[in-house]
């Protein structure tokens, strides 16, 4: 316990020296979480085409292995660094200082960074964002923020995501909202599906809003 | 480094420990794994319902927060133990030695225990099982073998579930099983739906097999 106390303590650390830093660099910065297949990627991909030209994102993609995810972001145009952690279950604030050095801070507003897929162990690592995105797919259910309470808490935005399967799913949206805002009173949530595009502009003017306010 | 390989160390002594117990006991003993809401809860609940009077098991319950899935084994009327693991990320062996004191392993030939929901973590984490089953969800999409390596190579069968929603998703089911075997050669595949219960006779007739063969 004392170990990990200090492991935690020392990422903290990093992480308020990257915050310093994403901010003289007037860059807005999101870490984003959640469990593997909750459509992160997808998410990204979609923001990136749908936004290109509003404004000048880099990302940083975390994956225990493969670089799929860094592939599928390329496609795009945009800047990506893949981190591939191998046995870890989290990025760190450390990879991230080092993965931000393969980009030019100094023409960019926005980073994204998308952890390694587990709804546990990243609730932990402050990596110097601004916000921790929490992403949750209806085809997992209703109650994940009652039995993973720490990620729902540490999470400023939830992003319900495929809710274009709302119809073939025994889902209940409502009780899954009330239950995020029970362990994250102030949560924001957007309903959205990057399949089909519903719900994605609130999303957008969200993250155009935050952009804006970073800059300073 | 070192801290990590001495907590495996201890934890895989005390798996062995179980495992020889379980052994003595005639009781086939699976740790079901997956990322969470993939389905593991609802795969049990209709296999308990399913196979009533075919066998006597008693199932664990691994989760960060709540009781809610003990409380939905327990409507089906098998003997369930909740272990909640706080700010923790997997099972041990040691929690399960623990938990397994609830039951009376004469009169049982069938321990499940759900790990919680995690595709990283619970894969360094012998419990003293006979083997690990990863569950995947076909809303996931098809490349988390390659992607979550470690898991699917510890893993001896897949259940891919949800397969009533394929024909909602761009799911290639050829290439996850494909993926799959390229990192776990030997991996044994069922297609299910605890919905609809399509697929989940195959399941049934290797768990079966299974519980006969630790009888010894």
């Amino acid at each position: 316990m004392l170990i990990e106390t200090d492991i935690l303590a020392k990422n903290n650390r990093m992480a308020q020296a990257n915050r310093s830093y994403f901010q003289e660099k007037g860059l807005f910065v999101l870490n984003l979480v959640s469990s593997p297949g909750s459509g992160k990627t997808s998410i990204l991909e979609r923001t990136l085409k749908d936004m290109a030209g509003a404004c000048r994102p880099a990302v940083i993609e975390g994956d225990q292995q493969t670089d799929n995810d860094a592939v599928r972001i390329a496609a795009t145009g945009v800047p990506v660094k893949q981190i591939n952690t191998g046995a870890g279950c989290h990025l760190d604030a450390h990879m991230v200082l080092h993965a931000s050095e393969a980009f030019d801070l100094d023409n960019l507003d926005l980073l994204l960074i998308e952890n390694v897929g587990n709804l546990v162990c990243p609730a932990s690592f402050d990596l110097g964002e601004h916000h921790k995105v929490v992403v949750l797919s209806v085809t997992e259910g209703e109650d994940k923020p009652l039995k993973y309470p720490q990620m729902f808490r540490a999470a400023d935005v939830m992003l319900l995501n495929k809710i274009d399967l709302l119809p073939y799913l025994d889902f209940d949206l409502e009780s899954c909202k009330e239950m995020a805002r029970r362990v994250s009173p102030g949560i924001e949530i957007f309903e959205v599906s990057s399949r089909s595009g519903e719900g994605m502009a609130a999303w957008y003017a969200w993250l155009g809003a935050g952009i804006e306010k970073a800059k300073g």
